[in-house]
């Protein structure tokens, strides 16, 4: 059997998120296997590096496939380009060593989150970007973004309350800063739990708005869902990197 | 009479253009309007500093109406802001002096061109860019758009073959430059005729894809409308900027 890597970009918009579901294939997943499937003449389970949320997007998702056609992998690369929508983009389509798992052997990941910090109207972004124009003050996010860094358990940051798993996760790196209209958030970890990336950012706009203090942070290591921050809208997340 | 000024931004993508038409309201201006009459109470009709094709877009179009309501200008740009679709944004709502017309007093256009060059996916991009992947000799597009410049005779870039009014235009800049995947043109003119730029882009691909040398471009002043290169797809466009 061949192993095959694909870096995958797509627009969420339109779909409810990475993984196939039941009885539907308006997922990203579900439509790459279904075209696959049919390029191929061969049934295509997929593995993707972990799942995005329902209306998130990617820049670089990775995922990898067995198969036993022996198409090379440029003409399995025209066929996706010509027969899937165009909100979903194939970067690249290569051999992989036959060990390779998309999600198992992941080290880290980065993802970017987009809010659109202005009163000026956002028309072009509108689909990629939170709309949120309070005014924020970054130097608290700034500091209340270090006090997460590390290795932690982020229970508080999990919208999966009945998680049996750890919820320990390492966060190696938080960048937010001003991007014309946009303030723009950057975060690489080693893992992030359901609904993580959206619950932080929630949390530190709280701290942005002047309503959670940055020292306040350190409590919800190992605190239940409902201490941390609201849940921010999917639109505004993207995957950008998966790292192996 | 008060005459306000509008500074408005649209993606053009789901509109038949600037102008309203008989019999639908499926245009930006006709969509203005029915708002602008709504929220103050008389029937108002904006003149706009001039149309925009079908599919294209605006990140500056500049606008005026007369009105009787005494509202403030603020209170019409937050109603505006509250009632218009999420593709129209305004960008300001300002008294203006009261012989200021948007289309007679404007003495000078920016236009922005985008095309997706390049094999890889256009993902996020894709309602604004036209994608051609082939590869361009930017360097024979800049020697043939530098002899653009200036003031000519470009009937052979008006789509209007009856067009009775001078086709006598000036181009006073040309921009031709690539930005990541793709190759970005401004023109600055003071007026530019139905289709001119999406025929001039489309004549300077021709040069760009070595079908045409940058020399035999001269010979298009005064020539018929078949000897210039076809119109782009509308939705690369843009208007950037208008003067007064």
């Amino acid at each position: 059997m061949r192993n095959i890597r694909l870096h995958i970009c797509y627009d969420g918009t339109r779909y409810k998120g990475w993984q196939r579901l039941t009885g539907t294939d308006n997922t990203v997943q579900g439509k790459l296997e279904h075209t696959l499937s049919r390029i191929l003449g061969e049934k295509i389970e997929l593995s993707g590096s972990g799942r995005t949320d329902a209306g998130a997007h990617a820049v670089c998702q990775v995922a990898n496939f067995h198969c036993e056609s022996e198409m090379p992998c440029a003409d399995i690369l025209s066929a996706l380009r010509r027969y899937l929508p165009e909100d979903i983009g194939i970067d690249s389509c290569q051999e992989a060593a036959p060990r390779f798992h998309a999600r198992l052997n992941c080290t880290r990941k980065t993802y970017r989150y987009r809010i659109w910090n202005s009163e000026r109207p956002c028309v072009f972004e509108r689909r990629f970007v939170y709309i949120l124009p309070e005014k924020l003050d970054v130097q608290k996010m700034n500091a209340a973004a270090a006090k997460l860094l590390g290795e932690h358990d982020f229970s508080a940051f999990c919208a999966n309350k009945k998680m049996k798993k750890s919820t320990i996760r390492r966060i190696d790196d938080i960048q937010i800063f001003r991007d014309g209209e946009e303030l723009v958030f950057f975060f690489t970890g080693n893992g992030f739990l359901y609904n993580m990336v959206r619950i932080v950012v929630g949390t530190l706009l709280e701290v942005g708005l002047g309503k959670r203090e940055p020292d306040s942070i350190t409590a919800l290591f190992g605190a239940k869902r409902e201490q941390a921050g609201p849940l921010v809208p999917a639109q505004g997340l993207c995957l950008m990197e998966v790292e192996y």
